[in-house]
């Protein structure tokens, strides 16, 4: 019954979403694929065969039920409401609309009830938010979070597939004593370390710590929760590493923290002191798993209530294209969503 | 009057250390190198015209004033006691008797009086003690700190030249399509990014964590000061980065600082928010200074007493060779170091 477009098809998160809709087997009836003119007629290698990229335009939704969107926020804000306009319903990876009241904003192993009062448009949350959100929520039910102070080690695939480009073909340049010359990313990548590339704002934080803060609250749905980020990119490819830092309001132990996120969805703990391994991007790539592991109490936190521990996720998978399909998942046919779609007959 | 020996003249320490010494024209009559037997033979250019390494071995003290030890921290164990009995001042960069009660650990920006009571062993901190330090002390002066929570983004040249090495070779093996083969780290380098590869205590914290913690407190003469550290290597040459959430016992503006820390020494502030522009490893590489930026209150800490910034510093550099001759420096002529070397007459 559904037939689904995917908008921002040939991007960093389109190819992975392209790539999650066709393992996970998404009942879909048909797809249409989506982007700028620059890709538009270009043949991508799909379920059924091959299919034409074609170009965005405001009609391209008229026999559309689905829509997925991860062409930029731009992009969203001026076709999504057209998309749901024709009909459709959106699921969008961009910051378009996460912030709006009335468009939920969804992990589903967090808040999957969230999808049932949309108004035809859905966020997927921020990679960061989303890789720190599912292994701080299962603690957050049991012991409440008080203060989070948290550092991401953000690869370069969140800046798009160009910057994931950049990153491979300025690597070789610097091995060969070539100087790096950024195009796409505002610094060098290779083998750099760098404030993230989103504008700062008054208050000196920038705009994907920003993100972290707000949406994490709304996920919650607690506006008290205190969050301290630091976002930086790492060369590395398409896995966020976050260390955290949790101030329980209640004592939390060790045992406690691993039974919990061992049972917890969405997470796999990676915790061997002895062989030295947790999580990394080179284990975390390509996984659905978020990674968890150097769990340990915090002593510098009075009362035991503090615990440090780092995660790792796939910013493509989890943080993006796997996230938007759970959510499309939920829109079951006996769901809100459907009804809303079908309009009162 | 000095004849200075460099223990480890051609690993990476050593190597800036010659470095160092060269550029600061240090007053020596003249320098021996030693290093292990695999590197003994090798000649290398020096200030004078060129000099061979010499195999390290009990004797090679004898006309030594000023050992500079930085090949280990079981080399220094077996040799910094025969050197000091053969009459020689030894400068050591290794772990091995940092926590020492008679030996000062010293970082001259922040307790340069601490060399004037040694035993003969001197120690140079860790490299990422050092680059979180500099800039923690001149903030400590004048607003005491409470609690601080750091994060580093830690250069593989903490590991050595080999590890070194390693990362250019395994980061062309990437890009060339071969799976990365970590000979000389325990993990994967490359685009990766990996918990510090340092063994773990008990308590969870690794050995370059704990070191943070324990010089930290040794060197601001605090015992009370609480560091919750998170220590991780990414594929960075020789810049640690870290990020810094502050506590404060009293309240802190921005302002305050920016002032404290622009006029610290040691320190450079690189904070241009429009721009986009701070610390990142590739400024600081081959500098003297640490740089700071992204230096910003932290609202999730009451009454203002929060602040969070980062910092890079060159780990070759300031963070071991630059901090020793700092050392060495200080142990002028008049100094009790060079009474104590004299002796009763």
């Amino acid at each position: 019954m559904k037939r689904v477009a995917v908008v921002g098809a040939t991007g960093a998160v389109g190819t992975e979403l392209r790539c999650v809709l066709a393992q996970r087997e998404f009942p879909a009836e048909s797809y249409r694929l989506f982007a700028s003119a620059r890709s538009a007629g270009r043949r991508i290698d799909w379920v059924d065969g091959p299919l034409t990229v074609a170009e965005l335009g405001p009609h391209s939704f008229d026999d559309v039920d689905l829509a997925f969107f991860s062409a930029g926020a731009s992009i969203s804000r001026e076709y999504a409401p057209l998309a749901r306009e024709a009909g459709a319903i959106v699921i969008d990876n961009s910051s378009a609309f996460r912030m709006d009241r009335d468009v939920p904003l969804v992990i589903p192993e967090i808040n999957a009830k969230a999808v049932r009062s949309h108004n035809g448009i859905l966020a997927v949350p921020n990679c960061s938010t989303i890789i720190m959100a599912v292994v701080l929520w299962p603690l957050h039910r049991v012991h409440p979070i008080r203060r989070v102070v948290v550092c991401t080690y953000q690869a370069i695939s969140g800046a798009g597939a160009r910057a994931l480009a950049e990153l491979e073909s300025q690597t070789a340049d610097v091995l060969a004593g070539r100087p790096p010359t950024p195009h796409v990313l505002p610094v060098p990548c290779a083998f750099n370390v760098f404030s993230h590339n989103t504008p700062i704002g008054e208050d000196g934080y920038n705009v994907e710590e920003s993100k972290m803060i707000a949406e994490t609250r709304k996920i919650f749905g607690d506006d008290t929760l205190r969050i301290a980020p630091t976002c930086m990119r790492v060369p590395v490819r398409r896995v966020h590493t976050e260390a955290l830092s949790i101030e329980f309001e209640t004592p939390i132990t060790e045992q406690d923290a691993r039974e919990i996120l061992g049972t917890a969805p969405g997470l796999e703990i990676l915790d061997d002191r002895a062989a030295n391994r947790f999580p990394t991007p080179l284990a975390a790539e390509g996984r659905d798993e978020v990674y968890v592991g150097r769990i340990r109490c915090d002593p510098t936190i009075p009362d035991g209530r503090g615990l440090q521990l780092i995660c790792a996720g796939d910013q493509l998978r989890k943080g993006a294209a796997l996230n938007a399909v759970q959510i499309a998942e939920l829109l079951s046919p006996g769901s809100a969503a459907s009804e809303r779609k079908r309009g009162p007959t």
